[in-house]
């Protein structure tokens, strides 16, 4: 069963977010970092943004929640204000 | 470009959560939805739910949004604590 792990931000500007993509696009992802999907979801009016990553398995969101919770705090989208863990109950498309 | 709505519910118990995925699944849209993409995320332990719905185009959001607010609160996974819009300012898979 996939798990995702969403973290919530505040104080995202949209330069930092544009940043933030360039960097993640152009670069790899951390070593070791298990197979996995990301959705960044910004609101530029409130400077909010929730990252949602989802992991196959709950050994893979447990590997990735490790890797992600040791990354420097100046390599995050802004001041982290929640991480929460989930199952995937569904996925649709329509 | 892409436009999320995330909805977070609370006093979502497992068979709830179930149900409603079977609901879903063995149904169709609401009349006139849009071409949308729905992920939707549970805790079952905090009886939480996330459900995030991603639209192609700010006015698939808003027509998405307007069918999703008049539908009843008996069609929804539990108490509906919070609706927000998000651009979707990135998307990876690795």
């Amino acid at each position: 069963m996939p798990f995702a792990r969403v973290v919530s931000f505040e104080g995202v500007s949209k330069d930092r977010m544009d940043e933030m993509n360039r960097e993640m696009e152009s670069g790899e992802p951390p070593e070791g970092f298990p197979p996995s999907e990301l959705v960044a979801l910004h609101d530029a009016e409130a400077e909010k943004s929730l990252v949602i990553i989802i992991f196959e398995t709950e050994d893979d969101y447990k590997r990735g929640d490790e890797i992600l919770d040791a990354m420097p705090a100046g390599d995050t989208p802004g001041r982290r204000t929640s991480v929460a863990k989930y199952n995937v109950a569904a996925r649709m498309k329509s």
